[in-house]
């Protein structure tokens, strides 16, 4: 069975947007692979610099993901932090890494163009780490959006670079672009985001899941009209949840008239329900014993670090700093 | 007790200068402070990229170390490669760490200066694992030459930083600048330094030290002639190794004439061989038995690793690591 690796960086309330446009592809590659699925709390340290946050986000995504569909009997999943062979293996790949390349990175670039007041060395540095991230588990595949492909290029250059110094030592991962997922329209139109304000969230209070699909932005056509789904708001987040049969008839009704807003967003409300009826309920369980959780980090922990010591140990041994 | 942490980077062979220059300062400190002494081959990944030659050049360093006088028994002695969280703790400060504090530390504008093509990350981070190397241990007070003070200064900072962004978990180190040690003399006059190709190898056969010795450069004022001690350059070496009355017998001959260069050519040799007698004959015996060398660094990394451990799990509660 082929393996990949992939990292999750935690971050606040998980949407419609996460789930559909990011974890539901990338649990769609565990029955195919053998996973190593980390949450990187390590690469969350440039954005959180504070540890009851950090924390608090750290196990709500742990909870999260679990109760979404990471496949914890299959996956191994655990704490970036966890493993010290992540930091280890981004000091030992620092030393053959061309500060250039990192210069020319699109992620510090885009910091110096916002004009970042006092950027830190782990802003500049983090493609190191995700290179360790990567090449740790000497995987074969690593999936990633349009925007991390150049992550997987410096990480397969670093492979290349220290296998030409030090001889075969790293596999070169191939990065999978996950298929183009349609962005998720959030309850103004635009992308939803939390940056734009304009979220579902998934695991709320059933009322405020409610106020949210209330607030869905629509244009002000009259109960009686005929309405057009591929316009709607309302149709463009239902879409991702329905199946052919209830898209159809939901369509059908936008197009006969008669089909008010309210009752549209009552339908996606309902819809949304369902649908993350099983995830809902799993999360509450979870946390009434959240031992679960560190168990199966624990257990996520002990298999990573099974292989990332494997190729650790064999760096060490090569670049001579095993005695 | 107070403690300290000093690193010692692997280099080739060792010669007077060093000895006198920097081991034997620090190996003084070994009687006050509790002492956590290791060799520095993560930074030394920064010079030598060749697996073979850094592991040779490691094991040679820790025997010579060890017969030099490193106190095994009471100071710690480990390699930085055998404890993780050096690695680890350099990550996360590098998350709180300046750019532009790194951008104008001395060396990376050196390089800049010499203008070296296509510098690597490590040379430009290095200050921030130096930083780790030192917080890691909580000690009191950091030995170091007066081109280090930099480094304490930006141990000092992180920690300073650290400490008010998650609370008090640093003590700010103190760097002791080692008292200045006079400039030890090469063959040719210059300092002595393996760059200048003018050094007296400690560990060398005994016919190539006195090799060495024979090519000591001296005026060429004839055997009657009454000589100047202090700027002959075989007295320039002599003096560290004898007591005052040696010193004084060795300079009334200067001064009474006679003396022939050879002679005190002799006299330094077989001063050297005395004085390093012991040492000699230790390394010989440790090179025997080389798992002693293996059991000392073993017995190290363990006392280390249990201090380190106890500092990291902190960082790690406080930034939210642990879960």
């Amino acid at each position: 069975m082929q393996s990949l690796i992939t990292g999750i960086k935690p971050t606040g309330k998980i949407h419609l947007g996460n789930y559909f446009g990011a974890f539901k592809p990338a649990f769609e590659f565990q029955k195919d692979y053998q996973s190593y699925i980390f949450l990187a709390n390590l690469h969350a340290l440039n954005q959180i610099q504070d540890g009851k946050e950090l924390k608090e986000t750290s196990f709500d995504l742990c909870a999260n993901l679990i109760s979404l569909g990471l496949d914890t009997e299959n996956s191994n999943f655990f704490l970036q932090s966890d493993v010290p062979e992540h930091a280890e293996l981004c000091w030992i790949l620092s030393t053959i890494c061309s500060f250039g390349v990192l210069e020319r990175a699109h992620a510090w670039k885009d910091f110096k163009n916002k004009g970042l007041k006092d950027p830190k060395l782990g802003l500049f540095s983090y493609p190191v780490l995700m290179a360790a991230d990567i090449l740790l588990y000497n995987v074969d595949i690593v999936p990633v959006g349009k925007d991390q492909k150049q992550h997987v290029e410096i990480a397969r250059d670093l492979a290349h670079k220290f296998n030409g110094i030090y001889g075969d030592t790293f596999i070169l991962p191939t990065p999978v672009i996950q298929k183009e997922v349609e962005t998720i329209t959030g309850i103004d139109g635009q992308k939803m985001s939390k940056s734009y304000d304009n979220i579902i969230a998934i695991f709320e209070d059933e009322n405020l899941v409610k106020k949210s699909i209330m607030k869905i932005q629509t244009d002000s056509l009259p109960v009686d009209a005929v309405k057009d789904p591929n316009t709607c708001n309302i149709f463009q987040i239902y879409k991702h949840m329905a199946n052919t049969q209830e898209l159809a008839n939901f369509k059908d009704k936008y197009l006969a008239g008669g089909l008010s807003y309210g009752e549209a967003k009552n339908t996606l409300f309902d819809k949304f329900m369902v649908y993350f009826k099983e995830a809902r309920a799993k999360k509450v369980k979870l946390l009434e014993k959240p031992d679960q959780i560190h168990q199966i980090l624990e257990k996520g922990k002990l298999q990573a670090k099974k292989r990332a010591q494997t190729t650790l140990n064999l760096v060490k041994e090569k670049t001579g700093l095993t005695l």
